[in-house]
């Protein structure tokens, strides 16, 4: 399995997921900025990578700073992670990920700007262990809800891509292969980015995991045959009420999902509550390019002068969703006590 | 407006549907497999069109026969009839087509053949002419379900493309818009084939009204933030009690639709009814190559050795249809009795 993201030698190291899987390519950034861009423009994507490149990048820009004392380097520092902070609104764990390193710099003023440093690109790559032990920890809460035989249907990609290995919803299948369950996973292809298509059949075949490809449209008929057993997608914020903003088009998974009595979960990390937020309504919903819905593989499919709406994210009410798996365990309904119980649990 | 099928001198002249928006070339089918072959790939779509280029098909099949006697030309005239109705399963309107050529044939075993032949081509004019104003009808229906400023999303194209021309779905806007009513349309951008970024963007741009194009899994989100008024679509054929298949995709509109409290509407012809089948459960579904889910401008999106499924139209059931406009007046539950009732009225 190609690593999602590396940090070695002062350089961030991240597969180039707008090219997989035609091309394997590697994008090296040395500065908080290029770190910044490549998140901006989806070389990495997936709230949870999304977090432990943040991370990196403070270290790569703490790295940067020329300032002796703890005054001049944090005051920089702050300036710097505030610019990071706005290459991608909706996933919360880029703010987490950012306080986190910077209450590390504030918490330690006691030490060298030197020591402070070394102290951060820690810090970094502690974010990515205990990504993954977050995913392992999920997968193994969430595959309790697979049964042998089940067909799961994803949307977007929440895998070892979207991760820093192993997955949020793909980590809930992959627990599920490891615990002995025979599972097929259908993958919607997630206009207009293709991350399923492009993401999550190429993960899955790699580790040898049963998967077909529908486009989106596709999801319901499958659901009304009665041929998909259960939901299970990962989420960017979650608000406190469990509304959950996660890829475009999750909405109408729940929604088909509800009408066909399908249980919709979602799988997501601690770090993707937002409790500050009572409910979805204040979560911020990114509008990326039209180009990214009228140009497919650099060609346009509508007429010139035709416009393009495209909100990159959507809200999932919490009616809507059958319960969140975290690596502290299941929060079902009401979810303003259970989500506020998991986050506050070690 | 290019026109979507003409016939003229022997050659049935279609604008290749394919290849839309960035090419504008025709096909012209100068035997009833050349027709045959045209609707199987696409380049001709839509109930309402198949019809008309399957009965224009017939003709040209009637005129390849060189038997001078009624039994041996009917018998022939059968055998490419039947091969003709094997295009393509689900659209009634190619079987509707075929059997009322089959008719002219058969009530007019009196005529000479070559008579007969230049019967068969009048009819097939006539089924043209009548589609033109079956849609302006249906549109003079439908307008009254439209209310100023209102925005209409559709899914596919059911627009001048799909028919001999006004459209069904499309012909609503058209009539809405002729009436004097201010409307935007949303249009769908119906995945694998485009239909909605393709030609529906195209045939409205060209018409002048307003239309942004959004991805299918974009739909919810607007319904959800009551942008969206009415939903109108097509139908490539529709039950006894008014289970309607169309598009795949169409249900998963209706569903969210249904979650939104947004009324949605199904504009069809009476030749699209087929009062036969008791339920959607019966009709036909197509499946149509991976190979069109999978590939994109010439362009793989997904792993090589990655499987797609390829169902291309979906059942709505009765129950989240508000209403079907037809040319003969707008059917409402119980649809059993009111399609009974439209469908016998002269």
């Amino acid at each position: 399995m190609i690593k999602t993201i590396e940090y070695i030698d002062g350089v961030v190291r991240m597969i180039d997921q707008t090219r997989l899987p035609a091309e394997k390519e590697f994008v090296d950034c040395r500065t908080i900025e290029e770190v910044g861009h490549a998140i901006k423009s989806m070389v990495i994507r997936g709230a949870p990578a999304i977090g432990v490149a943040a991370a990196m990048g403070v270290s790569l820009g703490a790295d940067s700073i020329e300032a002796s004392a703890f005054e001049g380097f944090y005051q920089e520092l702050e300036e710097k992670c505030d610019r990071l902070g706005q290459s991608r609104p909706t996933a919360v764990n880029l703010a987490w990920a950012i306080k986190r390193m910077k209450n590390v710099a504030h918490n330690n003023k006691s030490l060298s700007v030197i020591e402070l440093k070394s102290r951060l690109k820690e810090e970094a790559l502690t974010i990515l262990t205990e990504d993954i032990a977050t995913n392992e920890a999920m997968g193994q809460h969430g595959q309790t809800l697979v049964e042998d035989g089940n067909v799961i249907l994803t949307h977007c990609n929440a895998g070892a891509l979207a991760t820093a290995g192993f997955g949020t919803a793909l980590g809930v299948v992959r627990a599920s292969v490891n615990a002995g369950k025979n599972i097929r996973v259908l993958a919607n292809e997630t206009r207009p980015f293709l991350q399923g298509a492009r993401l999550t059949t190429w993960e899955l075949k790699e580790d040898g995991i049963p998967v077909k490809l529908i486009t989106d449209n596709m999801c319901g008929f499958f659901m009304n045959k009665q041929e998909i057993d259960l939901v299970v997608v990962g989420a960017d914020r979650i608000a406190a009420n469990g509304d959950v903003a996660n890829k475009i088009g999750t909405y109408m998974v729940a929604v088909l999902a509800k009408e066909n009595n399908i249980p919709f979960y979602v799988a997501a990390p601690v770090s993707t509550l937002d409790l500050s937020l009572a409910s979805g309504k204040e979560i911020p919903i990114e509008e990326r390019s039209s180009e990214e819905v009228m140009t497919i593989n650099n060609k346009r499919i509508a007429p010139e002068g035709v416009e393009a709406a495209h909100p990159a994210f959507d809200i999932t009410p919490n009616h809507l969703v059958t319960a969140i798996i975290t690596e502290n365990g299941i929060a079902r309904a009401p979810f303003t006590e259970s989500l506020k119980a998991l986050a506050n649990q070690k």
